[in-house]
Formats: C-alpha cells, sequence, structure tokens
C-alpha cells in the first residue's frame, strides 16, 4: 500500500483514537496483519482458512502463549488460556467453576461499573459478599488494605485493577491471606505494567484494550483451581477441558489469537517489555493529568489523585455547552473518541499502550489551549 | 499489494484449500479485509480499533445482519445474533435456555460427532431423549422421517444438518410436529442453500465454514423462544440478553462480525444468492462425487449416496500407502488439507462455498490420474 493523501486506506488518514475498548492498536501489529492478510508466507492460505489443528496454527497459539508467559515469568503452575466470550463469561465463568455448587463464600471488591457487573453475575452462582463497594462516592477511588476485611476461608478475593468507565486503578493489589486465591479482572491493564502473577489464583483480561481485536479473552489460572468445577457445568465455560485442551477445546478465534500474539511480541521486542512500556504509559499519563492539574478551576477529574487510572483519563469540563465544544474541537484536530461514558458524563481519554506518547502530548497541549481560550 | 511470483504474501501464492474449518473464504473478501484493515473509509482507524458503540461498527453489524435476514428472507419474528463461543457453546446454550429448571423433554438425532457432542452437553441441563442414532452403522447415513417419532410435547427437536467429520447431510429438515421447535445446527451447511427459516425454533452456524472466520456465531432465533431461560443462567447464556442488546450486549467480536457482513455481501452480490450458491454447491459435489462412483474399486465413499454432504466429501483410498501418497500428491499439485479426520480415516474434502469450481475440477482431475496411474 502506498500511503497517499488521497487514499482513504492510508496511514496518513489515521487519527489518534482515544477509544475506550475496543481500542487503538500498534500501526506495526496492523501493517504486518495486512501484509500477510491474503496469504500467510509458506502457508498458501490466508491464516483465517487454516485449520487450528494444523502446524501452522498451533505454532502461533503456541507463540502468543509463550509471549505472555516470558514478559510475566508466569511458571508451569499456571494455565494460559484463549477464550471467547470477553470479560461477560469471566463473570459467570469465575465462580461457576470455584463456587457452584458447594458452600463456600467468594469476596468481591467493587470500585467501578465492571466489578459491579462481576458481582451480579456472581451472585447467581453462589455464596457472595461484597467487603468493599465504592458506589456511594461514585466510584471515585480504591480502597486501602484497611476498608476491607478478607475471610480466610474465602474461595476467592475479586477484584477488577481498573475501571475503565471511572478511570479508578489498583495501584498495589488488594491485601488478602496467601489462603485465598487472588481473583483479578485485569481486562484494561493486563500488558500495561510489570506484576507478580504468583499471587494470583486467576487473572485475566478481554484483548480490546492492550492486547488485541476484540474477540479472544485471556485467562492465566492457576492449575490447582482446575479441579474446583462441578461436573454438569457446560463444557464451554470448564476451564479444565480449555486447558486440558491447550485452548483448542473448540475451534480458537484464529484470527484474534494471531492478532493478539503479534502485540505480544511488538511489546517484547519492539517497546522493550512490561517495565519499559509501564514507564512509557506513566509519562503519557502525567502529560494529561498535569493540565487537569493545572487548570483545577476548569478540568475536573473524576478519579481520587492518588487512585487515578494510568489507562483511562476521566474528567469534566465546566459544562455541556463547553463539553461539547471539546469534543468537537479535538475531533476536527485529529483527536478522536473522547467523550466519556454516559454514567460519568464529561471526557475519556483511554492511552492504552498503543497509543503513542506523541498522541498524549498531542492531546495535552489541545486541553491547555482550550482551558486558556475558554477558562 | 503486487502480485509478484517471489513475495510469499501475494495471491499467485495461494493454494486450493480443502480445510473442513476454519476453511476457505472468498478472495474478493480477504481482498477488502486486507485493503481496509490499517485505516477504514472514513473512520481514520482500523475497524478492530473502533468502538462497538460508534455508529460505524453498529451500522456494519446491522448491514451484517441485514445481508443475512434478506438472503433467507427472515421475519422480525426471530432475531439474528452474533455471538462467540462457537457450537460447542451453543451445546450448552440451547437446553439451558430452553429446558433447565424445567420437566421438559429435548429429543436429538443423532447422526455424526457434532450431534453427539450436542447431546453429551444437553444431558447435564435437563431431560434428554435420543429418538436416532446412527453410530452402529460408523455414521454413514441420515435418517428416514419414519425412522423416528417425535413426542408433540417435546421441548424441541435437535439435529446436525450436516455432519463434517463423516460428511453426511439431511437435504430436506427432519420432520417434525408444528407444536415442536425444530433445533438445527447447520454450522457447516447455513448460507450453503436456500431454507425456509420458518420450519425453526433456532438455527446456528459457527461462521468458519461459510460464513467467515472463526470467533463468530451467527444464531437465528425465533422469538418466542427467547422467554423460556431460567432467572439464574449466566447472563453471557441467555439469548434474551443478546437480542434486547442488539448483539452488543457485551463487546461481539468485531472484527470476525465485518467479515461476516462481507462474506454475506459477496453471496448476494457476487454470487447472486442461495440458489445461485447451491447450484454452485452441488456441480462442485458433482464432479467429485462422480470420479468415486466412477473409481469404486479404488475409492471407497464414506457416505451412503442419499446422504451424502455437498460440503465435506469423504472417502478412502485402498490401503494407508496409497493414501499417505494421494495426500502427498495432492498437496504437491496445490491441492491441500485432504487428510481426512481421525475418527473416520481416509480423506476429506470439504468445499464450501469460497472453493471455486475449478478447485473441484482440479481436484476432480487429480483423482482420476491418480486412480488410473494406482488401480
Amino acid at each position: 500500500m502506498s500511503a497517499s493523501a488521497t487514499d482513504p486506506t492510508a496511514i496518513s488518514s489515521r487519527v489518534y483514537n482515544f477509544s475506550a475498548g475496543p481500542a487503538a492498536m500498534p500501526v506495526s501489529v496492523l501493517k504486518e496483519l495486512q501484509e500477510e492478510l491474503l496469504c500467510l508466507p509458506g502457508a498458501g492460505a490466508s491464516l483465517m482458512e487454516l485449520s487450528h489443528r494444523g502446524q501452522v496454527f498451533t505454532d502461533i497459539l503456541h507463540g502468543a502463549e509463550n509471549s505472555i508467559r516470558s514478559l510475566y515469568g508466569i511458571s508451569d503452575d499456571y494455565a494460559v488460556l484463549f477464550l471467547q466470550g470477553g470479560a461477560a463469561l469471566q463473570f459467570s465463568m469465575i465462580p461457576a467453576n470455584l463456587i457452584r455448587g458447594n458452600d463456600k463464600t467468594a469476596q468481591y471488591i467493587v470500585t467501578g461499573s465492571w466489578g459491579k457487573k462481576a458481582i451480579g453475575e456472581a451472585k447467581k452462582e453462589g455464596n457472595i459478599e461484597s467487603i468493599y463497594d465504592a458506589k456511594e462516592s461514585n466510584f471515585d477511588h480504591v480502597p486501602s488494605p484497611g476498608d476491607y476485611k478478607v475471610r480466610d476461608d474465602a474461595a476467592y478475593l475479586y477484584y477488577c485493577s481498573n475501571e475503565t468507565i471511572q478511570g479508578v486503578q489498583f495501584a498495589q493489589a488488594p491485601s488478602c491471606p496467601t489462603s485465598v486465591p487472588l481473583v483479578c479482572d485485569a481486562s484494561s491493564d493486563l500488558l500495561s505494567r510489570p506484576l507478580d502473577i504468583n499471587k494470583y489464583g486467576i487473572i485475566y483480561a478481554c484483548a480490546q484494550k492492550n492486547a488485541g481485536p476484540a474477540g479472544v479473552t485471556v485467562v492465566i489460572i492457576r492449575r490447582d483451581l482446575l479441579d474446583h468445577a462441578p461436573a454438569n457445568l457446560p463444557g464451554y465455560m470448564t476451564y479444565k477441558n480449555h486447558a486440558d485442551g491447550d485452548s483448542m477445546w473448540n475451534t480458537p478465534p484464529t484470527f484474534a489469537v494471531w492478532a493478539l500474539g503479534k502485540v505480544a511480541r511488538w511489546l517484547t521486542d519492539d517497546i522493550g517489555g512490561l517495565a519499559a512500556m509501564q514507564a512509557v504509559n506513566e509519562q503519557k499519563a502525567k502529560l494529561v493529568y498535569e493540565v487537569i492539574d493545572a487548570n483545577s478551576n476548569f478540568y475536573k477529574g473524576h478519579a481520587k489523585p492518588d487512585c487515578r487510572s494510568k489507562m483511562n483519563v476521566t474528567f469534566n469540563l465546566p459544562n455541556d455547552e463547553l463539553l461539547g465544544r471539546f469534543v468537537k474541537e479535538a475531533a476536527s484536530q485529529d483527536l478522536a473518541s473522547l467523550k466519556g461514558h454516559r454514567s460519568v458524563g464529561g471526557i475519556r481519554a483511554s492511552i492504552y499502550n498503543a497509543m503513542p506518547l506523541e498522541g498524549a502530548e498531542a492531546l495535552a497541549s489541545f486541553m491547555k489551549d482550550f482551558a486558556s481560550k475558554n477558562g
């Protein structure tokens, strides 16, 4: 493809896309997918046309798994699975595998819209206790360890590490007894920073924030947790089936796994790993939050400063008229998809891994100008 | 992209791909996906990077739905859903929505490996009766209406219209009382021929045979069946959630839906609809089956002639040595992925919609030569 100004499919037609998910992907990954889309070298067909049981795809799947394993140093005590159904299906699969049909209690910390959905599904499956719920402050913070108490005999402790709608993020995992498996919805910050996976029983992420296109969900699960599922659980919902079948118990979403593997390799080879990615992500977030803080009579951040998300910057403007103009003028400068979720209002700038530093700089610069002209 | 002999990603490097699924896709669709992959015209980003709630993607999803509705003339009495989890999750969702928690009985006709898996999952959910099982003849046929009896009060009658592993296909839907919803796994023949959708309660297909890439499943469901689900069913498994949410109750697999929409448009605009597609598919199947019948001392078809699949042609050779040579020599002539499933053995040539007539001609010609040289 040649990049010409008149070709609407060219790279020159791309904008800075602050969408909350599906979200921006690395351009180099998109280019590789594009080049190989019609015919994967050596395969004689598109990746989409190849049997998932053949060597070409199984190598791709194992390559994606190994990239994730090596980024986090994940041991063989864990299975790394590629599933369908998004976080929504995980909301049910986790309690269905761990507490359906037994008398254990799972505990939940709720710090935003995704945690709220997760606990709603979990209550259908067994005994659930909410041990912290930030709804009374409209989900503007995450708790400190002293704010909640985890039972030593809990089936698991569940939390969402980054709430995309409210823009709050746990800087550290919650405090949790070693007897209790910690379960984390990391849909919007897995792959954005280093983590000690050994702290977790299950940590999972739908791909469409930092890991690739919608349609595949990465589930990292400690193998001892595979044996708790009731026998009559639907086969697709049973983690053990997917672990035993090497994520090919049924046909996996092959294109999405292929793309995810390329994103993981980009993170390793082009970015230099998770610590390097975290440094860039912190720099991007700092640029935007500094403008909010320097113009605090104009921009109102939603999250309490020590709970701010590095992934989703949420803030409001003095009134709806200014909000509308902000979105419109930003779009005219190729800063797209900045409108916040209706439940919080205002602006949400999602600055996941694939948003380049230049995008955050352009947004910060626009915000400064807009405040000085309208403040 | 320029098609040069030295470019391994060029169209000239493509082979005839007889994979059973994921399977061949129309080249014109792959080319469109490729051209628009980096930047969807007017969107400033790849389709993969766009919010599913935005106008661009919702138009694409509705376009895909409308193409399927118009190909089959589907009325508003039916919802057309795009789900994740493949046929495997449908095996559970169907009984979970229709018989979990009630005392009704669902009946199953089992004519191959997929029906067998489906009834296995269904038995976890409630009362199930197998009213026909072809396993004793190694699934080489489908029953005639006189071979089974459907109860008037059955919750539903389930069958798989085309068994990909054994290569048997129902020419007509089974006989079923009007009081009983007919449920069909049409994963491997939906979109390959005209059907009267009004005969069905639910008819569904994973995309990776005739409809697009793996990762999306089309479910066509009569709306009155949306109200039977128990209240505590996992949200993702509840058809009503997806119908009420316009297939966006959670994030859909946006790339796969995009590709599926393009395949449906190809079927309409390039092929001329389902009757035209059926005519081509019958012509392709006839070419291959005629070689089998003309060389019946050499090639042994698996399916009884009146139950032969138009999608998957299954046959064996006189011995394993010849079978191995057949696969190898075919591959050397760019006829790929012909090895049959281990449970049936022999050869399986999958000739779904996107396999061009020329591919079936090339296979038939190779088979003639091979038989005359080795017979």
